[in-house]
């Protein structure tokens, strides 16, 4: 059978009972004692065997206990190459496991250069191949058409960056235009008919999402009335600030009765957790899953 | 001294009397017989050794003819961490041969992740170091703010998107605010401190450019009454249907009473000429020499 993302992502996501993406932010100046080698130069080699220990004792964490990783592609561009060959083995590694991978990756270009990205990461001869990606809409929808093509041969998923998590994204995004809409809200509308095209045949959700941030609840809404379909990737939740159930704005209840329609995104509050800079392996393991286990347990709690 | 991107570029334009960059864009489709190995699958080492070797070919042609070249980084991610080494080994040796390399990545990504990504190609300890690169700007002011203290601490240059080539840049790009300005003109608008305060001690250019499309000169003209220092990137030229004279919209009269005020890409019109798919190298060799020749005959004429 076609794999769907968005029919595979929810129906995982509801054996679970929560929808938390873990984020893999590898800052190179936040690796743990266990893990750090060196004075972690960036294109030093020592430095990405580090990090794919890290990332590595990180999945292993993670078990069967979610259902989506999101390797944020900057810290491993921030390597050099060594950066995307560690990638390449953690994104393979994690899909091994039964993990689900989107790759934060935010790229936009026009048609052959889009292609490009849609081959190098969810083609069928990508390396990396990713699940699903983010995307950005400035360029306009003729530079997401490759990507969607991809996604509708390849059972791919794509988020569109509609209204982002950091405080400046009112400054374009949020623009009011002569219609009396505000600019991410025009995004919003320009996909709706591809993201209901691209519907799973079991769940109904679409494998086109839109990226938006925990910490604009209001703005949630807007896009959800607009694309009602539409998986939501939602950062910002724990360390930018948002709380779970203002990440859960936008999500609907699926036939269980929970919230559900996305993925609530945590990085930092899961990879550096208070307690996990330490030496001491059975220490390390133990604040991750404490952590791990705390955001599990608040949006399985707040989805009810 | 301090090096200043903007100064150094037009310095170098008016000594070689056009503003033609050459784009490094390897559509894997498209390298010529005498280059190609086997059947390019994109992750075969043998791919990128063919790449490697297409680009360092071309940037023996290219000599010190012209000021600088745009690497596209889809195309080296289309294989793998394989083709981020290849663009590493391409970049160190284009600058090596006094080159200026802009990185047409066109990132953007909220705070600590845009630090990573400037970082990457920007910072001192950057594999490969660039002398600018392109941004994207949809997530706000505060996005692009890692990349300006970088460019101000290294003295590198930033070309932000503001009206791209394609034909649906359109969809969001021009959408019409309620203050009656097209949002392209308030991307433009909110660049223009910076831009102001990263203009050079010599030319009084900015390293603080934009991208604006060959294929629209009625906008670069909009965008040249709001950033009255910045330099243009201009795609479009050439294989995308822009001309020469519409390409140099925007730009002004320097002291020697050429035009100038930017950088005119040429990707495929220089990379993949008429005649030049072919196993000879003399006749390779012709084309490439005679496209380049035509290209800046072309813009130069039409620059004064």
């Amino acid at each position: 059978m076609q794999r769907h993302f968005a029919d595979d992502l929810i129906r995982r996501q509801r054996e679970l009972e929560h929808p938390l993406c873990v984020g893999l932010d590898p800052h190179l100046d936040r690796i743990p004692a266990l893990f750090r080698q060196g004075s972690m130069e960036p294109s030093a080699p020592r430095t990405a065997v580090a990090i794919e220990a890290f990332l590595a004792a990180i999945l292993d964490r993670l078990g069967d206990r979610v259902a989506v990783v999101k390797p944020q592609i900057a810290f491993f561009e921030r390597l050099g190459w060594r950066g995307l060959e560690v990638l390449a083995r953690i994104v393979e590694r994690a899909r091994g496991q039964g993990l689900q991978v989107l790759l934060d990756a935010k790229r936009g270009d026009i048609g052959s250069t889009a292609a490009g990205y849609a081959a190098a990461y969810l083609g069928p001869q990508a390396a990396p191949t990713c699940d699903a990606m983010t995307l950005n809409p400035y360029l306009g929808r003729d530079a997401l058409a490759p990507f969607l093509a991809t996604a509708r041969e390849c059972g791919r998923g794509l988020f569109v960056l509609v209204k982002t998590s950091n405080p400046g994204s009112g400054d374009f995004q949020d623009q009011r235009l002569e219609d009396g809409r505000a600019l991410f809200e025009a995004v919003a509308e320009a996909l709706a008919k591809d993201a209901h095209e691209l519907r799973g045949p079991v769940t109904g959700w679409s494998s086109l999402g839109v990226v938006v941030g925990a910490t604009y609840p209001g703005e949630s809404e807007r896009v959800r009335a607009r694309l009602p379909h539409s998986l939501f990737l939602v950062p910002g939740y724990g360390a930018q600030g948002g709380d779970a159930s203002a990440a859960l704005k936008g999500f609907v209840r699926g036939p269980d009765g929970r919230l559900e329609g996305g993925l609530v995104n945590s990085s930092r509050g899961i990879l550096f957790p208070p307690g996990s800079d330490t030496a001491d392996a059975a220490a390390w393991e133990g604040a991750i899953d404490e952590a791990l286990a705390r955001a599990i347990g608040e949006l399985a709690e707040a989805s009810v």
